[in-house]
């Protein structure tokens, strides 16, 4: 067992250094148990920022901080860098690829991944927007698509790889064609003279019959207006049939020609649970009790993405909200329970929803209340910047957005790492072949 | 020939963009030439720098800076991401790993690359210090190293894993060494309370009988000395025969198990004028005649590491003031020959030299006065901040380096991107198995 605290207390296992387990830990922070945390990465991701940095205004460090870092000054928590892969629940253990770890009481906070619904290509040539690595490989390759254009002569390749389609209307996919579009008729069309702008196009397609399905009427309607006033290319009731290297093809038998789809259309639970043989859902998740606990294991909790909590009718969906709130319930209950009293059953308080659509534009869901635009995109940037873990990324992020917002430039747009197949950063490109393959290779996708 | 300007002006290709490259390029600019300015990567680096992204002590985006910008108001300057290969010195091409690109006149400013000098175990197991990827891979492993001891049972193997070996007593490597002290000594030693620091050991090995011996004497005695004092055990006229991936053989039969062997012994000319047949000395450079020409080829320059300058009885040095000045004078020199007149020789003004030990310790060498100590470590820092391209990045910088020495922090200590070869990042460390290649597969080093 490596040096982990060995005590009287009970030793309580959290999976996962997300919003949830990151706050289970903290609820955990100087109380009599030992805590050992593990995540596969020794950082925690501030994801709700990560298609900034997909889309070169922010660096992949403003919005990741050290874990270590976060419990300095805790000593009943370790952290563990590893990835579990199973959970032997007969003898209260946890598979990983390093060493095994006993629990007494467990938490299962490894969140949620892409889910492809199977659709042919998607995996093999989608871009992915879920972790750090994918958001840095899709910011180099939007960048590698401008400096193959800019020396592109032959115009159906050069529409090609101007065309960037996002796949999924949800919050994800919004924030990203708002956030793609500033980069690219902003400091994008600064740095490539070469290029001709008016052959740029971005594409959003939704299965749906509107964005942002689970906001308000008049934000979903907001969200729509402003994107398609921005030049986004809007498709509702787009459904996605097949994705190739160089297009896309829809249901309806039309198709895109593309270099990139970026794939945002959905998530399901992470793996953990259905490889240690717990029942999930058919999105992945783990139905849990009121008390967050699964059947038959009162020791084991499951919360976040990867939880599927019901709340009257609806089941709470998968946001940083619903994480970090069953994560102090899920830890208070562990804590209950070494106590010898009995857990509580979890209440969540909706705090309300937002979305961003780029600058000065948002739309904010509080209670019945919505507002939308400039006031709202305020209210969306503090929000944000005070959630932040850490000053110093704070600071980051304040002077990486003061700087784009005042200069109209991005100060991010580097291609680094190198995650293109040859010696060249981006050679591939500049011969026009592009494969989401070729990158993986060198920046494999976890 | 893609999009490149096409006029009557004659076309100055320029390979590299380097401090050599570019400041050739910024003498152009405006100029009655047209200027195609070559290279792999989309950014400069700043590689005085480099060390401190190796230390964790600033992000790879600090260092570096877009090429597209610096140009960005320039019309008579085209850049081209790809990397050249060989020059058709027949037909003045230059054959790239993209297109082939034509030139009427062309400065080679393609500058360095690690030399191994055929020491067995080199190239597959020490770390480089010469490239952006190759300081980010570095810096993993050093993180990955602590992540791995503080989970290992086994003495030998801990102590392994925590014995940092630095080859080459130059200003990289005495850099480096001071920096990592650092870091071990004070954001990791708070990261890692399950670690015995007494266990952690940084050696410099330098095969000359004394460091940085290009400075004056009492800079070096004041920087062995200065080195000493921090922990690094600098051992002189000390030769590797072998490199393995768990120890390091020295010459006199001595070895030292270690799982890190930061190679920073030397550097050769890159290889493209070796490739394009043009005579090279033992070294890998160019040997240029006064005006910085090759013989034969009026029309092609060499400048920075790639040349071979003489000056009187001694070769100029590897250093960025030799780059800069070069190029200055390839570029006006060319402008003189467009304009009707003839090449003037170059004359090297030395602005002194520098090496910093750590926090407040540096060396300063201009003219025949030196400084050393806290004085000549706030003149580094100053030349340094002021030196980096770009008010971004100088901001940035700063903030980093007053965070680090205001608070004993590291910013930056993240393993990101992941390169290690399993899926968790380090677990290969955490097994205890650790090879430079394993890293290389993901992270290839160009």
């Amino acid at each position: 067992m490596g040096n982990l605290t060995e005590g009287k207390e009970p030793r309580v296992v959290i999976i996962g250094g997300g919003f949830g387990g990151l706050w289970a830990a903290r609820t955990l922070a100087d109380q009599p148990v030992n805590v050992v945390l593990i995540d596969r990465n020794n950082y925690h991701t501030f994801l709700a920022l990560l298609y900034q940095v997909a889309a070169a205004e922010l660096t992949a460090e403003d919005i990741a901080y050290p874990v270590r870092s976060i419990f300095i000054k805790t000593s009943n928590i370790d952290f563990v860098l590893a990835h579990a892969r199973w959970i032997d629940l007969q003898n209260h253990l946890i598979e990983t690829d390093g060493e095994t770890i006993s629990y007494d009481y467990l938490i299962m906070a490894s969140g949620s991944v892409t889910a492809t619904f199977d659709v042919p290509g998607v995996e093999e040539h989608a871009y992915f927007l879920k972790t750090l690595e994918e958001a840095v490989t899709l910011k180099n390759h939007i960048i590698c698509c401008f400096e193959a254009a800019e020396r592109e002569a032959d115009e159906k390749i050069r529409k090609s790889l101007l065309t960037f389609v996002i796949v999924g209307g949800g919050a994800t996919g919004v924030e990203y064609a708002g956030a793609l579009t500033e980069l690219i008729h902003g400091p994008l069309l600064k740095d490539y003279p070469g290029v001709d702008f008016s052959e740029a196009r971005i594409i959003l397609l939704e299965a749906a019959s509107q964005l942002v399905s689970a906001m308000p009427q008049n934000v979903c309607d907001y969200t729509a207006r402003q994107l398609r006033e921005m030049g986004v290319d809007v498709r509702l009731q787009a459904k996605v049939a097949e994705v190739f290297p160089d297009k896309v093809v829809l249901k309806d038998m039309d198709d895109i020609k593309t270099n990139t789809v970026v794939w945002t259309a959905g998530v399901k639970g992470e793996g953990i649970a259905d490889a240690s043989n717990i029942q999930v859902t058919p999105d992945g998740r783990v139905q849990v009790n009121k008390n967050l606990q699964i059947n038959n294991y009162q020791n084991i909790y499951v919360i976040g993405d990867l939880a599927s909590i019901s709340e009257g009718q609806r089941v709470l969906p998968m946001v940083a909200q619903v994480a970090i709130q069953s994560g102090i319930t899920a830890a208070h209950n562990i804590l209950r329970q070494v106590a010898g009293s009995t857990p509580q059953a979890f209440v969540y308080k909706d705090r309300g929803s937002m979305i961003t659509i780029g600058r000065k534009a948002a739309g904010v869901a509080i209670g019945s209340r919505t507002f939308t635009g400039f006031f709202a995109w305020m209210l969306w940037l503090v929000i944000h910047l005070f959630n932040l873990i850490g000053f110093r990324n704070r600071v980051m992020v304040l002077i990486n957005w003061a700087w784009d917002y005042f200069l109209y430039e991005r100060a991010v747009r580097y291609v680094f790492p190198s995650n293109a197949p040859s010696e060249a950063q981006c050679s591939s490109c500049i011969r026009g072949v592009m494969k989401k393959s070729d990158y993986s290779e060198k920046n494999k996708i976890i």
